[in-house]
C-alpha cells in the first residue's frame, strides 16, 4: 500500500467559514463536494482540532469560499496556518456577511449551507449541509488543489 | 441563488467499482475525496437509482480508480453512460482484480475501502470507507471534472 497514491485523487481550495455566539472563524479545507442535486448539498469534512469545525458544530451552518487561481498568497497563510484561537482571521481580510455567514468577496462564487446531518469519522466530523443560497463573486477560473502544490508551491493545508 | 455558482467546485473523474453475490459493477463518480488521514478513508456520493450503489451497499467494499486525462474516452462512455443492468460493463474494458474488487490498471491510481459509515441523503447514499490498499498504477496526469468538460467536451455525468 502506497498512501501517496492517493495525492492523484483531485480538489479544489475553498475557505470554510461559520459563525456562533457572536464569534466568526474560518479555515482553508480541500475536502469538499457536492453530493445531491435535490435539494443542492454540499459535504465537507473538518478536522475536530480546529475552531472552525468547533462553531460550526455551533452553528449548524457555514459558508463556503471558492479561491481562484489568483487568489491572495496571504489569503491562503490566514486561513490555512493560522488559528482563529490566536487571531481573528477575518480581521486581516476584507470580507463581507452574508444572511449572518462571512463570505470572501475576493473568491470565485461562494455558496451557504444548513447542516443537516453530521459522521463523526473519528479525528475529523464530515457534515452535510444543504445549500440555501450560492452565487457567482469575481470571474476567474477556481484554484485545484494540484495547482495549489505546482504554482502556489504551499505546504500541504491541514487536512479538513 | 444561482447554482451554475455550484460548477466551480472542483473535482477529479473516478470509475468506482463493487463486487457482490458474483455480479461486478462500477460507474463514473466525481463526488469522491478523502477527509481522514487516521486512518486514511474517503467519502464517495452514489445515486441510489445506480446498481452499483444498490452492490456496493450489499458488498460493503469499493474499489476507486483514478482516471488520467488520456484515458480512453470509450471507458467514460462505458462506465458514464451505460448501466451495468443492461451489460457487463467490464466484458468492455482491460480490468484487474484485486482482493476481490475491480480496477482499471489503465488508470493513474486505486484504492481499496471498506465501508465504515454511510448517510442517507434521499436521492443518494454518501459512504465513508476506510482505506485497504492503494498504489499508483499507469504514470499521467489525474482528470479533473473541469477538463472533462472543456477537453473530453462531455455530458455532465449523472450526479454520483
Amino acid at each position: 500500500m502506497d498512501l501517496t497514491a492517493l495525492f492523484q485523487l483531485s480538489y479544489g481550495v475553498y475557505v470554510v467559514g461559520t459563525a456562533a455566539d457572536g464569534r466568526r472563524n474560518g479555515c482553508m479545507a480541500n475536502s469538499l463536494m457536492q453530493v445531491t442535486n435535490q435539494p443542492p448539498g454540499l459535504a465537507v469534512g473538518l478536522n475536530k482540532d480546529s475552531l472552525t469545525c468547533e462553531l460550526l458544530g455551533q452553528a449548524g451552518r457555514f459558508s463556503v469560499s471558492v479561491l481562484g487561481e489568483r487568489a491572495d498568497p496571504a489569503l491562503i497563510g490566514t486561513f490555512g496556518f493560522c488559528s482563529g484561537r490566536d487571531c481573528d482571521k477575518f480581521a486581516e481580510v476584507n470580507w463581507e456577511e452574508r444572511d449572518g455567514l462571512p463570505i470572501l468577496p475576493q473568491c470565485c462564487a461562494y455558496a451557504l449551507c444548513d447542516v443537516r446531518q453530521a459522521l463523526d469519522l473519528g479525528t475529523h466530523w464530515l457534515f452535510y449541509g444543504e445549500v440555501t443560497d450560492c452565487d457567482h463573486l469575481t470571474a476567474g477560473t477556481p484554484m485545484t488543489y494540484a495547482y495549489y502544490h505546482r504554482v502556489i508551491k504551499g505546504a500541504p493545508l491541514p487536512k479538513g
